[in-house]
This record gives structure tokens, C-alpha cells and sequence, in this order.
């Protein structure tokens, strides 16, 4: 697999030299929880994704002579580095486990470890998170706009870089796409591939039907034919005529309409291969769309069959980032884990202690979520489940489908009203009354 | 380097399918050009990025013997997976330089081959010269508004993936950045690496002052100080007593804020930094940073040494993504390269035919950019350069540095109008007559 190499760099440079104070003051055991401070705009709900990503990358990590070379160029101190040559994970995760429902100030996933391991893992487990996060969230709400209509990830050349553009097919998988149009994505995650041609393809012949033919003689009618490069409707004709005249069927598995009016040409193309006995024919539709525009489509009763959505599924351009951060909530004291909090003039409160989240259902709907001590006993289910115990994996990381069908199935549990694409209801998250107590009585003890 | 594995499968299907298609009609050559249709808002000009990366592409690009096979089980027939076996690349590439500017319809790469390879290319090409175009032109920005001030990339972890955390690294210092977070981006790119602590350092200890104390005797003096985790003020006076306590001097490289009212905390900090002699202490700032808000801030005076800027960085998160294309411009007809275009109802018609970009100076400064065909002699600098002959790399890859120092002098040369961070003029890009007059003939004879 693709970055399945050394990342153990993959950090900032912060965590090295605390790493190194730490080293040389007190390496102590420490709690860390990744959350997100606040939702997105027009975002009602995240679904979490990139578990599995942090778990391979803990399983592997370490440092090799040549990043230790590098370290030791840039002044860091041999009895450091004898140690990081050393250093293996051996703490413990707890974690909402990927397809699962996320919402603001809710722990994701906890490290408890040594402090310079925990802080260490810091940059690559938000990294991993954020993202897949982002677009598994963004793709089930374009799942969600297109009203169950199928949803292909075509995203790989505008994501940001090459990992980028397979985790987005990953994460897009689980958010409810039906697949992607990148190979290597298939292969690595087994994940349904899509695509037949480019308009270069049809510009590569004399003319448009001679392309068409050219095509099925080579694929069949199983397929799907691109009718814009000159003139769509006439293009739509063209793929009609190509078919007939080589099969002398009217079976054909689609057309694809990639820009222009997409309403009016979806409709008349729509009225065309009707008439012509193309009943079963799909319209594909692809170029510039996202949850607003595909929405809009639909209300003005467009007759498209399936999307492909690509920019703004693989950068979640309306929201291209989550407020999504790794904060110390517990450190040892006398031997014994100690809650902790950051407190500022401005908003960054973080909640002491170690968590976890409470989710209460009711006639088969969320209802609200209770964020707890993690030793508390309240109402709803436990969310936070272990992946690892003393630097072993304890948790059988579940297949793709079996994440996509979660958030699936979590997905159907969240009221519409948390769904809407634009402004959507905020889903009521409360803080246990231990949890507040002792948020306050650390919050007076530090000021 | 990550990502130097296989990435011959990182394309979409369609790509693979068009091949099986054209090796079974004609696998004729033909000429790709990859250009900007329109800049994306509040942008005057891109920076071009991310050649490098196409170059080592090109040089690996093979299919494995398990990439072959997972084709073999999508339907691929077996002739045409015996060619893919034997694929290299063999063609020509022309290609602006990374640093150099772009405006739209402007080629940035142009790749002259059998048409099965260059159409493979296009998902990586695209998706190495949009992301690395996307923050190179970001970074030089955010430098801009800072007015020369130093910008250090922060952004790895909320980057989209490791890729674009190293590749974020290595194009916001081509873009003016004067270096990054991200130690593995240090390494391979041998660029300059920033950093000390987090606030989970300060929470760790049971004092702020402590855990100063603690860092120096670790790291010296010749450090940043974080000193917002409590109260920002009173972090620079526990900063001020604790280099004074230690060593007697008043003497420290810098204080970060992360938090609060920048422009006012910055303020006070430096008054009473220096009321303690602290002069040469510079002040970092970081934390929800992008060109708007350092702009903002400087013009109310704030006392900023240096900026940290993460997220708005590395996703270029106001325009997430660039409208770039790569688009049949030529191909074979009758063994002659033949000008070919797309032309449908809406705007996206491409310009025909290998193309060259003269850019036209006075005084030291760009007045304008004509885009005429590749054998014109028009006034004005040839801006594409040979990259590729006949498979063969012909081209010396400059180091990070020259690329750097290059984005810096075109920059220079271009008007400030252009460079405005918000609502730019537009530069104007001219079309040669004669390739106008193709356009002109080419569009008639299809319509």
C-alpha cells in the first residue's frame, strides 16, 4: 500500500524537542483525546473515518538510522536518539470506531502512553482523521442530496496529492458512494471502479459516431457513452444511431452529459432515447457538482440517474478543513493519571479527564448524547470502544463494507433535521454533571 | 521519498478502458496540453508547481505484474494487458518551469506521445500540478500580505493526507515560505524545520514558569516560548522571569500566541518585553491565520515578528481547487500531428494546437502574455522549455532553491495590481492572430 513506509517523521518538529525535554525531565504516562472544537459550516454531524490509518501506523512505527541521522544533523542529543531508535507504541486507544456518528467536543479516539510516544503520533493521527473524516461526511451528504440516486467518487486528479486522492475513494465509499474511478483505489481497497471515456477520445476520430462505434466494437453496449463534445442532444442522437446501426438493438447502458444546462438537457435527452426505445438507458451526469447543485437539479426535476462528483468531494470545498485537534487531558501525578485541562482568555477550554460518549437512542432515533467521565454510568450506548492494550492490537478492524454499512445504518438513526445541507438543527450534546464538576474545579484551580 | 512506489494505476478507468480501445483502432500519436481555464477567486496569477514530481513519474512509470492482473480480473484482454506490460513512456514534454507564473489558457505542460500513454498520464499530472500550483500560490500570498515578514508552513495535520503534508512543505516555500513544521518534509526536501512546544508541554508540568524552566535547561535560550496555555500576559512575564532566573540575562529568541485578540496581546507583549529589556525577542503568532487576517492585523498595528499559518495554508481553503484541465490539442492524421479542439454549446472551448507562451517585459516589469502557436516568433520570452525527448529526460531539474528564488524574481516583475489579495486586475493574455484564425476554422468546420 501506498505511505505504507516509515512515517515516523511524519511529525512536527515540536514533538521532537518536547520529546527530548520530556527525555530529559519526565517521560510521564499521559492521556491525549482528538475531538473537534466545532462542526463545519452546514455541517449537523461528522462521521468518523481514518481508524484504520492510525492503526497501521501505529503497529509500524519507529525510526530508522537514517531519520535518526537526520535528527542528530539538527541537534538533537545521542542519549535521545538511543532512545527514539527504541521507541515502539506500548499504550492504550480508545476509539469511536469508523462509520460511527461524531459531534462536537466528543473524544474520537484517546492515546494513553508515554508522553513523548503520545505526543509523537500527534501530527499523523489528526492528519489521518481529518481527513477522512471530511470526505466521508461530504460525500454522504452529495449521497443524501442525489435522494438515493448512485454517487461515483471521479475526484483523483483534483485531490491534494496522490494519498489524498485514494483515501478520499476510501472515505467516499463510506459515506455511501457506490465507487470511484480510481484503479489503484480498487485494487488497494477493493472498492467498485467506473469510468469509460474522455472527450479526447471522441476528438481522437473523424467524427463523433465513428467514435462511438469505434467504442462499442471494443466494449459492448454495457457502457456508457460521453454525448457532449460538439453538441449534446445531437451527440445523444449520434450514441442512438451508433447502436442501432451496430446491433440493430436499442440497449445501451448509459449516456454521460458532463456540462451545459444539465435540467434541460437531461430531460430532453431523456425524451429522445425514449422515443427511441431506450428506456433503460441511465443518464450519467458529471462537471462542477456538489450536495447545493445536485439539489437544485433534482428540484427543477432533472432526469439524471447517477452522479459523478469529483472536485468537491475530494476537497469538501465548502468546508475543506475540520477544527479537529489532539489535547492533553490527563497526565501521571504521584504514579497516578491526573486530569488536565488548557484554559485561555479566549474559547479553547478543553474538558479534563478521560471520556466517554453516551448515545441516546429512542423508537429507533438519536435522541441526544451525554459526554461523560469514562468511568461514569449513564444512559445510552458506549461509543468509545479499545483498539489497542499496552501497545497490542485488541480490536478486529472491520472491512469497508462494514463501515459503510454503519454509517449507513447510524446515518438513518440521525433525525433529518441534522441532515439538512444547509443549516441544519444542532444535535444536543450534554456535558455530565461529574464531568462539569470537575471542569470547574479545575478551571478554578488553574486561574 | 513516499509515493516513489507504482503509481501507474493512480489514473482513472477510463483512461485504461479509452487504451484498451484505441490498441484495438489506433494507438495514434497525439499532443495533451495542461492548462488553467479560469484563475480561481481573488487569485491574479498561479505559480507554476509540481514538474518534478511529473518528472520522476514519467521516468517509473511501468505496471507490475499484480496491477496487470487485477485488470485481468475487470475484463482487460489479455493482448492489450501484454501491451500495457511493455509501456514506457516515450514521448516528448514541454513544460513551464516551476516558479514561473501562469494565467489562464496558458500551457503549463504540454505531453507529446502515443495517445495510450499520454491519456494514462493525465489523472497524476493533473493531480501533481493542481495541488502543488494550488499552495505555491497560496504561500505567496499569505507572504505578500505579511510584507516580507517570515511565514513557517504549520499545516501538516490538517493537510489532505501525508502527501500533501510533505508536498504542502515542499510548495509554500517555493510560494516565499521560509520553511515548515513537518520533519519528514525537512528531510526530503531538505528545507528549513520550526518548532518547540505545544500547550500540552506547559499543561504537563504544575507550573507555567516550571515547565519554562524545565525547556531551557533543555534547549537554551535560542528558543520559542509558547505563552498563551493560561493567561497570555501573565505567559510572558512567567517567560521574562523564568530566562531571567535561570541564566541572569535578558536574552530569548521568541514568544508564540496561539490564541485571543492578536492585535492588542501582541501589542502589550512587546511593551512588556521590552519594558524588560527583552528587544530582540521576536513575537510568533500563530492560529487561524491566512493573507486576510495577517493583513487585517498588520494594518491595525499589530506587533508580529513572525507567523505560523497551518490549515488556510496547506488546503488553500478559500479556493480548495484550480480549474485545470488537460485537453487533446493534436493528433495523428495521415502520420501529421493535426490540431484538434472541444467545442460544445458552453464555454469550454479549447484553444487547438502545440502552443508557446511569450511573455512581454518593460522596465523590469510583465505588461503582458500572448499565447501563440508553438512555431510563431512573437515579441516577448518563450516561456515552455523542453522536459522530455522521445522518453528521455533533457531537462537539468533545478534544486528547491532556484525554483524558490524563481517564483520570487517573476513575482517581482509582476505589477502590484495583480498581486492584490483581493479582487486583482486581470493580466492580459493575448491569442496570437494566426491561432485565433485556427480556432476560428477549426470551430467552423466542426459546428
Amino acid at each position: 500500500m501506498i505511505n505504507s513506509g516509515n512515517l515516523a517523521l511524519f511529525t512536527d518538529l515540536y514533538e521532537l524537542t518536547m520529546g527530548q525535554s520530556y527525555f530529559e525531565s519526565w517521560n510521564v504516562k499521559a492521556s491525549f483525546e482528538l475531538f473537534v472544537r466545532r462542526l463545519p459550516p452546514n455541517r449537523g454531524y461528522l462521521i468518523a473515518a481514518g481508524l484504520e490509518d492510525v492503526c497501521n501506523y501505529l503497529l509500524k512505527f519507529r525510526f530508522e538510522e537514517d531519520d535518526l541521522e537526520f535528527l542528530r544533523r539538527r541537534e538533537f542529543k545521542e542519549e535521545f536518539l538511543d532512545f527514539l531508535r527504541g521507541i515502539r507504541f506500548t499504550g492504550d486507544v480508545w476509539a469511536l470506531p469508523e462509520g460511527e456518528l461524531v459531534f462536537p467536543n466528543e473524544p474520537i479516539i484517546r492515546v494513553t502512553a508515554p508522553i513523548i510516544e503520545a505526543q509523537i503520533f500527534e501530527t499523523f493521527i489528526i492528519n489521518a482523521v481529518n481527513f477522512q473524516t471530511l470526505i466521508a461526511t461530504k460525500a454522504s451528504r452529495i449521497v443524501n442530496s442525489a435522494k438515493n440516486r448512485p454517487i461515483i467518487d471521479f475526484g483523483s486528479r483534483r485531490a491534494h496529492g496522490v494519498d489524498a486522492g485514494l483515501k478520499a475513494a476510501r472515505a467516499s465509499y463510506i459515506g455511501g458512494c457506490i465507487g470511484t474511478s480510481n484503479v489503484l483505489a480498487g485494487k488497494i481497497y477493493n472498492i467498485p471502479i467506473f469510468g469509460t471515456m474522455a472527450h479526447s477520445y471522441i476528438e481522437a476520430f473523424p467524427s463523433e459516431k465513428e467514435a462511438f462505434k469505434t467504442w462499442i466494437k471494443s466494449w459492448g453496449t454495457d457502457t456508457v457513452l460521453l454525448v457532449d463534445t460538439y453538441d449534446t442532444l445531437r451527440g445523444v442522437k449520434n450514441a442512438i444511431e451508433a447502436v442501432e446501426e451496430l446491433t440493430g438493438r436499442n440497449e445501451l447502458k448509459g449516456i454521460r452529459m458532463d456540462s451545459g444546462d444539465m435540467v434541460t438537457l437531461s430531460r430532453e435527452a431523456r425524451r429522445i432515447l425514449n422515443a427511441a426505445g431506450f428506456l433503460s438507458t441511465k443518464i450519467f451526469v458529471s462537471g462542477g457538482l456538489d450536495e447545493y447543485v445536485i439539489d437544485e437539479y433534482l428540484s427543477r426535476d432533472a432526469e439524471i440517474d447517477v452522479f459523478g462528483v469529483g472536485s468537491s468531494l475530494v476537497t469538501s470545498d465548502d468546508a475543506p478543513k475540520i477544527d479537529i485537534v489532539y489535547k492533553l487531558v490527563e497526565s501521571e501525578e504521584n504514579g497516578k493519571l491526573t486530569p488536565r485541562m488548557k484554559i485561555a482568555e479566549n474559547e479553547k477550554v478543553t474538558l479534563p479527564g478521560a471520556k466517554q460518549v453516551f448515545r441516546i437512542e429512542e423508537n429507533g432515533k438519536y435522541r441526544k448524547d451525554a459526554i461523560g467521565l469514562f468511568d461514569e454510568e449513564l444512559e445510552g450506548e458506549k461509543k468509545l470502544v479499545q483498539i489497542f492494550r499496552n501497545g497490542e492490537l485488541v480490536y478486529k478492524l472491520p472491512s469497508l463494507d462494514e463501515i459503510r454499512e454503519k454509517a449507513r445504518t447510524e446515518l438513518q438513526k440521525l433525525p433529518e433535521e441534522y441532515k439538512r445541507i444547509r443549516n441544519p438543527a444542532t444535535y444536543p450534546v450534554e456535558i455530565s454533571r461529574k464531568l462539569l464538576e470537575l471542569t470547574n474545579k479545575l478551571r478554578t484551580s488553574l486561574v
